[in-house]
């Protein structure tokens, strides 16, 4: 253990949230920033084992909805980023560049991965023939590399970051459509109802779509600071990519069509982020349950208590990752440290209790301890009561983080009728929501008004809003055609 | 499907064992090589869902060994390169560099890691602090790239392979060759024991040792052309780059030490090409039970057997992976497809048989036919017997395969007493044992007389060896120190 983890955390998550953030990612282990390789972090056991579970879960979900997973090669030739003129035109500024194999300088350089369309979609020409072929589905597990000039933070922005894509073709726009809606319905199972982060999923304005893409759409969860972070989007590429890429097939009337193509992207690493944000608190992490790398730890009292610790351990171990703390520190010490570390459940084994037939169980979803007792009329052991206690608490764990984070995320989405409005809303550190003219080309000029004047910027429309727009644009005062939410971005 | 997947394999393992390997990674779509990337390979779902079960395995096993999980940068300042001479020289012809991030030129290019010692042991210099630190464990699932510029087969050797890295650091060189008997050990367990690879772990000569290492420690496994092929290897490290990378520790005696390195690097893309290889037969794959993607594949003979099918489908799923084929193929057609995939157990399910009680399993280790009858006085369904079946030939499974491959691969290793019968061993495709001067300086050339006449190398001794060498070495007729095992490789 190192002596910054040894500090418990200091900073105020409601008054210094960027200090909060970094102590948390030092003093909790999850990434070291002191490589020599500037934008690059190590990420540290903590959240590596928590990334690898998020893996597992986010894996086994769009294998059920039909992926099949691929690996695709990390380097992309120049041409293949050349056939399509705004994707390329979006990503090149950011691109790594591979241009010497040994001593030997290529003919043509090679991109490191910022995302794979341009290597997956040549091979989709290639793999598929006819209508039976389709829906072609593929995701791979991958790192990628983006040259970002912005200020790179831990897990939120840095220049290699972990991730699934997921890739598929379809023979009409509808199917395709329907793909982008299974995707947002991924992302409510993945991120809200496992990790328990809350989000909205935004259709994306015009101006503000992934490169290449007919239309956006993308999760913002949202920081105690009042800014959005952009988690997953999903997207309707359209035929652009399957005409720069001749994906094409035969259709049941025995003509060549061209594929609609869609695409979807969970940054694992910077979903992290949002984990640690919307369940931690002031003294640390908060695990929900499913990604949390240690789910009990045994702190023993007293040496006496050994033995039962590691009896109690083995009975655990069958539902849940468990580990003791037999290291020299004080109790007190390592109770700090377990509930910064984020640990869902701890179990303080001492003597006196043993005796008593009682054990305390602390739970960090609600940061409260309970006490289980045997009563003289059980002939179960006290492990078996405590082992059902254990059970039922980790199907309340999740639920319980979820609850406290809606609540949050709710008190934040607030209306406005003025651009004064919006502007006191922001200030408070709110998604705002308002009336406005237009998502296409025309509502531009507004929105820039609005980044003009308050910093801020519109991030789409909700799907499955259930609010009409009515009367003016708060901007330019035309009629509005959408209510749209607004708000500060990283 | 693709056509090629239509067609079974047609070369014989044993006559055109290159022409073999082609088809089987083709027609049993384990990997596409049709992307632009030169030396690059597209895996596909069929290799992809192993080698995710591999590695699974792998870290499971690591990890119970006091490995902690870590993601590292992909790249690598070129001054850490520079830092370990040796290591530099060993590496460099073979480093793709990173020299733009998007149109700004690097000061210092980036290497994309070939092995990652040079990025990971800066980081020990700052984690490790005294001995109470030691040993330090750590590893990484990562893609490494190598600008190889012998010609690529498919996961034996490209130029991005997936693999497994760890690293340690120890107080004394002791407790440092423990730790390389520990991935000795590792790699019997995950090899031999759970993918039925047999091997040779060799203590390399001095002249083969990995870039910076103080002594190199290897395992062989034998391809039927007779050409042995490098499985994971574990290297002694020793004090060269803790003196490199200032990886020190203050010791229990107050005084500040250089620790004692160690790594080994199993590439689970190229273990996977001896799971291929050693297994597979003239019909196709045969994948070991833990590994294969799918474990039970039902055919239902007739349409009427679909509810049956799915009943069992839901009982074996709890057990083992499964699916159902339910395409259009003649059941023939499915038999010699899945047959060629390698799927462990296949279950025939006919109206006629199901009329009987009967139903018929064939199993891939054994290539045998075998029928689940209920009889008439016991009360169970028979999906519970073949259930039951099922379980019992899923701990054979992976057994049967070992005893057929570890057969093959004893009969191989021969003895030889002079260059003629090394030569005429190696001719038959034979590992060769024989008398040996030095592993040291002095043997090198006795070892290029091998290569030079016979076209054949030294691939070291083996550490628990227990014959004694005797009389002359068969080249320079000197006293003979080992006994070494020559080989041909790639």
């Amino acid at each position: 253990m190192s002596k910054k983890s040894q500090q418990g955390i200091t900073a105020k998550k409601e008054e210094n949230f960027s200090e909060w953030f970094t102590q948390i990612v030092q003093r909790c282990e999850l990434a070291d920033l002191r490589s020599n390789v500037k934008g690059f972090l190590i990420f540290q056991p903590w959240s590596v084992l928590a990334m690898e579970k998020m893996y597992k879960i986010l894996e086994e979900i769009l294998q059920k909805k039909g992926h099949k997973p691929y690996w695709f090669p990390t380097l992309i030739p120049e041409k293949n980023l050349k056939k399509e003129s705004e994707h390329l035109g979006g990503f090149t500024p950011e691109v790594f560049w591979v241009t010497h194999g040994g001593k030997k300088k290529f003919e043509e350089k090679l991109a490191l991965r910022p995302t794979s369309e341009t290597i997956i979609y040549p091979m989709f020409g290639i793999w598929i023939r006819s209508y039976n072929d389709l829906p072609f589905k593929v995701y791979q597990r991958a790192n990628v590399f983006r040259y970002e000039t912005k200020a790179t933070r831990p897990f939120l922005r840095s220049r290699e970051f972990h991730w699934i894509e997921r890739h598929s073709a379809h023979s009409t726009e509808e199917d395709a459509f329907n793909q982008v809606k299974e995707d947002m319905k991924t992302t409510e199972e993945f991120l809200h109802d496992i990790l328990g982060i809350p989000f909205i999923f935004f259709k994306r304005p015009e101006w503000d779509k992934f490169s290449g893409a007919a239309r956006t759409f993308a999760a913002d969860a949202l920081n105690p600071d009042g800014k959005v972070i952009q988690q997953p989007s999903t997207h309707m590429i359209s035929q652009k990519f399957s005409r720069a890429f001749d994906v094409k097939f035969k259709d049941k009337d025995g003509k060549d069509k061209y594929c609609y193509i869609t695409c979807y992207g969970p940054a694992i690493s910077r979903i992290f982020a949002s984990v640690i944000i919307t369940h931690g608190d002031n003294k640390g992490l908060k695990f929900p349950w499913e990604i949390a790398p240690t789910q009990v730890v045994i702190i023993p009292i007293d040496k006496k208590v050994k033995q039962k610790a590691e009896q109690l351990k083995r009975k655990i171990e069958k539902i849940a990752s468990v580990e003791i703390d037999y290291s020299d520190k004080r109790p007190g010490e390592k109770f700090n440290y377990w509930e910064m570390k984020g640990v869902p459940i701890r179990i303080d084994l001492g003597l006196k209790d043993l005796e008593k037939n009682r054990i305390t169980i602390f739970r960090r979803d609600l940061n409260r301890k309970e006490i289980s007792v045997k009563s003289k009329d059980v002939k179960e052991p006290i492990e078996n009561i405590v082992l059902k206690r254990i059970k039922e608490i980790s199907k309340e764990f999740t639920k319980n983080l979820i609850k406290q984070a809606d609540k949050v995320f709710e008190n934040r989405v607030k209306e406005a009728k003025s651009i004064k409005e919006i502007n006191s809303a922001i200030k408070e550190g709110a998604i705002v929501k308002c009336n406005f003219c237009s998502l296409e080309k025309d509502g531009e000029k507004c929105a820039e008004v609005i980044e003009k004047e308050i910093g801020a910027e519109v991030r789409g429309t909700k799907l499955d809003e259930r609010q009409k727009p009515s009367g003016k644009c708060v901007i330019c005062g035309k009629e509005a055609n959408h209510i749209v939410y607004i708000a500060k971005s990283y």
